[in-house]
């Protein structure tokens, strides 16, 4: 069996070992409802308040603020739907970016149907939204912008502190909402500080389990729940709380943040040694800003010649496993808006892969990885028509 | 430290210790994500097939009518409000009964301010709708019928299979929603004999983790998904799939299935030796039908001059947990929807607790817990006021 060097972390990731040790002890030992009100009752309760404490601490914000959801697509939903639901009568204009993930662009889509309408902002060539480009599109009605941390295909950083101060220049009732689930775990972020209002975050992308979403919503923020039902969580986020789930993401997270920057210089120094590797390459393009103007764990790859499907199978037979466009929505093939939306070739769009780093990486591997692309991209050219 | 008695399986079960090692298993070697076009999707998205294949087996549909949801609030709430949503041309009237899980009453409420009308159906003193009340509730503009299998806090069992004749040879294309959040697991459930076209389900009401819940959507049902985003399970429902979940919850199902008919007669056994010690007391009623009419695993008791949160902590201080209510919604003390609508006298109706078991508690625990109330309901009776 060959050694599989998992390189698709922006698509989900391993959860720690201790982590899914956490998640077996609260499945078979402290199983009880926080709804009930006995002892195995109480004791899940404390766990999910724990949890909120633990993950608050992070976000230097109140436990108070912070809701579970099943998943970051379900924290964008509530977030955006259920805050333009419940503010339209301040107005029904919404901005957000073309890059945006579906969770979000498809939030969006169906409240056009209901009637909102929706500013899709573009990026430059390095995927980055200019926070001048936002405050001109700031308009009286607008009562949400919506604007993600990190993009998921290509790992460019918004600057979202300079927007957030921006839009409430502007009209401090105009709610900044943030896409963070590929940011959290990667960087700081201070909701109150950036003026964020409301903050997305996802348990399997930071090596806790699938099915368990954070959602932040600043003091005062009118929203209207999405899923009606026993009323838990204060009637924000009805169903029987994961208390697993949630208790996992925040012992993952804790792990994370507590030597996130010696982590994060390394995840940027493991993308700068596979990038180096890469030169002698002709025509291999690292889409988005150099260094560390990029988040730490993505190198999106136009690769001329290479479509990326092939180069993925390719790179797979070798336990290299990469992902071609974002492959963290639905497995089918569609072009990424993304990389349109960056100005990528047309012959481009299908021939770009995506690396994604987590703390689990080694130099090693990078350099395996390296070693496997630089060999196969020149054999795939050589034997492959287009 | 005390033994533990859990007598409150129907708030929330412990995690079989095999299901749990599933799970440890798949969150940290089978991690991938099923979108994933590498090996590691490959096998996440064949654990996500099987899954539904083991599920739909057990209940003799195919898997292809299977999505996995987050719990099952969200599984009724999409089979509802998606349903509605979609069909509304067709009619906007909708009927269900007054002892439904809010899950399923706060759909409706929430349907009813979008301009549809909602019939609640009474039942009688135990509990049941009659199919006569339900056919004759149905309306030309009716599109959607929905009455859950088992009721949570007094077992009472509805007369799905006939309730589906009489809607089907009014109009085939009335639709009919059966929440089996309690029935799955302790009966046989099959949607097609049953004209059943759509079913809710949860997995930490069967020995499987919180977090994952169930639902079944005949062929040519009409949903209006109720999450946007990356379009994941063909669209009914958005966000990576809780592969974990999933694969546990059909684990979890097999075992119970697999010898559930041995299981279900143990779990009657268990109920009638418990309500038999109870023989002497005096102002003790057992709610719902007796024996084998009502579920396996639910006992509700009204229990004069206690009042039931004062009961259930005396329980709780010999180890054994019960629930005052339904205690599967929120923690806010409120008093039965469900016992008001079975005519419990209102002294009554902050005096009923509800034991619920599970095919993991024994005799001895049975016998424990009767002895305990033999002992504490008069000590209570002679020592609190009212």
């Amino acid at each position: 069996m060959i050694n599989e060097i998992y390189l698709d972390n922006s698509a989900t990731t391993q959860c720690f070992p201790e982590t899914a040790e956490l998640v077996s002890r609260i499945l078979t030992e402290e199983y009880g409802n926080p709804s009930s009100m006995h002892h195995k009752g109480v004791e899940a309760e404390r766990r999910l308040t724990q949890a909120k404490e633990t993950l608050a601490d992070i976000l230097k914000v109140s436990g108070r603020n912070l809701y579970f959801t099943s998943c970051g697509t379900e924290s964008d939903n509530l977030a955006i739907a259920g805050c333009a639901r419940a503010n339209q009568r301040a107005g029904k204009h919404l901005i957000t970016t073309v890059i945006e993930h579906p969770a979000v662009i498809e939030t969006m889509h169906a409240l056009e149907e209901e009637g909102f309408e929706v500013t899709y902002l573009p990026v430059d060539s390095d995927g980055v939204v200019s926070p001048e480009t936002v405050a001109g599109a700031l308009r009286d009605d607008t009562i949400l912008v919506s604007i993600m941390h990190t993009n998921n295909e290509i790992g460019s950083l918004q600057p979202i502190a300079e927007i957030g101060r921006l839009i409430k220049e502007r009209n401090p009732k105009i709610l900044f909402h943030v896409d963070a689930v590929q940011g959290f775990g990667k960087a700081q972020i201070y909701p109150k500080r950036m003026k964020i209002d409301l903050l997305s975050a996802s348990g399997h992308k930071i090596h806790a389990p699938k099915g368990v979403g954070l959602l932040y919503v600043a003091d005062g923020v009118k929203i209207r729940p999405t899923l009606p039902g026993g009323g838990q969580q204060g009637g924000m986020r009805s169903g029987t709380e994961n208390v697993a789930g949630a208790a996992a993401m925040a012992f993952s997270a804790k792990r994370l943040y507590d030597h996130l920057e010696e982590d994060v210089d390394r995840l940027y120094a493991l993308r700068a040694r596979l990038i180096e590797q890469l030169q002698g390459l002709d025509g291999v393009r690292v889409n988005g800003k150099p260094g560390r103007e990029s988040a730490p764990h993505v190198i999106s790859l136009s690769v001329q010649g290479v479509r990326a499907e092939v180069l993925l199978h390719a790179l797979e037979d070798r336990g290299v496993y990469v992902s071609a466009g974002s492959a963290c929505s639905s497995n089918r093939p569609h072009l990424s808006e993304t990389l349109k939306a960056i100005g990528t070739p047309k012959e481009l769009l299908d021939a770009t892969i995506r690396l994604s780093l987590s703390v689990l990486n080694t130099e090693e591997e990078i350099d395996t990885a390296a070693a496997a692309l630089l060999e196969i991209i020149p054999f795939l050219r050589k034997y492959t028509r287009h």
